[in-house]
């Protein structure tokens, strides 16, 4: 079944409920941040879903915890960007990633012996949280870090082409770092039934379709000036740097990040229309906690630097 | 397409990794509590989910967040009673449940000024946080709270029926409290590819299978003694009643919690074989934020010590 037209998906496709929020919060921030000359990363992060129902109990779900996407953000932020997070909803955020809700509350101490109950960071853990919250404040003080989140398929296009609508005013200043990890696989809005499937009528055939390749008007059409990263994530080896080259060809966007499942957090692949760079980190590395994002983000911080042809922002 | 018997599901998927593990925990939760005469409560919570890959990159999911469940470990923990948390990977858990990371590194202020950085929770913060604190702590600190956590509908299976073994030696002391969204489908494991699927090879079709219903083995095998509370989501009205009574009928187990996915967070009808009684937050307490959970667990802890012939825990 072959898939169709990208301006069919948007005519057929109602947008999200808060979509026209969402749209005059990237607004605003473009319009700020192009004022001052900065440079945008549009960082997006998470799976998308595919309902199988209106009133959805169940969905088709792209596996992503969002951990690529978190850390990279931080590290656009680090190297002077003003960030757009936009992000599957309840995945991993910059800054929050590096604890859950029970780490924190382990951190914390209750003392409800004066006359004022007061809540402390246990003096072990400040070493921990202190540098993390600074850069949070930092980050959220400056203005530099806009949320907006999806869940389904849909809103995550809805909410793609109004964030390139708003970026493409930045020209070569934009910088898209397309990390979420999209379906490839929809199930037209005619298709899907209203209530919950019943297990008595038997086990169900879900027929899914191909959504549209969004890449193409993305780079040709919405943001022709851009500086476009792709992700291609694969669990077949054979077929990893193959399928990144395509995408290249195919699309022209400056580079694809080429990983496995498998290995995905020590090792990716950059590859760009001239060469391609494997990146990956020491098993010494890993224990350590270093983030493989501080280098892809520095090494496409460097390559967007270099196309613009002007000196580093930091 | 019918269902296999349970047998054959536990024969063909084999026990999740860590299932040792969990296993241990479980024997060494029930022992202890059982010593004391206490009574455990397991709150099943959070959605399965149904592989579409063996290099998981795709899969099924059921929608929940856990909302319901985690909330509901806490009010039997106030009741007195052990809980074993058993949920979902990265659902909602008891306690930090209130409280998002981003709202709880809000509530944070870094002090750098001094010889040493400390970090205090912000007086008008303090109300809020220490309450949920207290009682986290508590629980904690008397090993009241196990948590075992599952990502697909085998792994679900494999610990519920480990928990059901440890807890059969409570006899009617022992309440379960069905929550989690289990999927009523699956893909029968020589059925999932093993690499991710191309979407050059077209859109794919996906052939469900029907989950075996382990509730009758559960009510009948497992545990014979034990107070059984199963719950009925659907998004259809006049299906709810009637699937509930059904259930009953089927299984003998002691009471069905029947919600609509729409009103869920505000109605319940708790059916038992003799009666049915509805559970409703007026608007004043949905906006107080008061949660349903309190008066659910509240009823069916009365019902549990009614069934128990003694006085109440607490």
């Amino acid at each position: 079944m072959s898939s169709g037209s990208w301006e069919e998906f948007f005519a057929v496709h109602l947008p999200p409920t808060d979509f026209e929020d969402n749209r005059s919060l990237l607004k605003e921030f473009c319009e700020r941040h192009d004022k001052y000359g900065n440079r945008i990363a549009l960082v997006t992060s998470g799976g998308t879903t595919v309902p199988l129902e209106h009133n959805t109990v169940r969905f088709v779900d792209n596996f992503s915890a969002g951990t690529r996407g978190s850390a990279s953000a931080e590290y656009f932020l680090e190297h002077g960007y003003a960030v757009i997070f936009m992000h599957r909803q309840k995945s991993l955020e910059p800054y929050t990633r590096h604890f859950s809700g029970q780490k924190l509350l382990d951190m914390l101490e209750l003392d409800e012996r004066g006359p004022n109950t007061t809540i402390t960071v246990k003096p072990d853990s400040v070493d921990v949280l202190a540098p993390v919250l600074a850069r949070y404040k930092a980050a959220h003080s400056a203005g530099a870090l806009l949320h907006v989140s999806f869940t389904t398929v849909s809103e995550y296009f809805w909410l793609l082409r109004a964030a390139c609508e708003c970026l493409a005013r930045l020209g070569p200043r934009a910088l898209l770092y397309l990390a979420a990890a999209v379906s490839d696989f929809y199930i037209p809005k005619d298709r899907v039934p209203t209530h919950k499937m019943q297990s008595a009528s038997g086990a169900p055939i879900i027929q899914l379709h191909l959504v549209p390749k969004m890449l193409a008007p993305l780079v040709s059409l919405w943001v022709p000036n851009a500086y476009v990263v792709s992700f291609k994530l694969e669990t077949d080896e054979n077929l990893l740097i193959p399928k990144a080259r395509a995408a290249l060809d195919k699309y022209k966007h400056k580079m694809v990040v080429a990983n496995l499942l498998q290995t995905r957090h020590h090792r990716v692949i950059l590859v760009t229309p001239e060469a391609s760079q494997e990146v990956l980190l020491t098993r010494e590395e890993v224990h350590a906690g270093v983030d493989i994002e501080a280098t892809i983000v520095g090494e496409i911080v460097r390559l967007h630097t270099e196309h613009l042809g002007g000196p580093s922002v930091r």
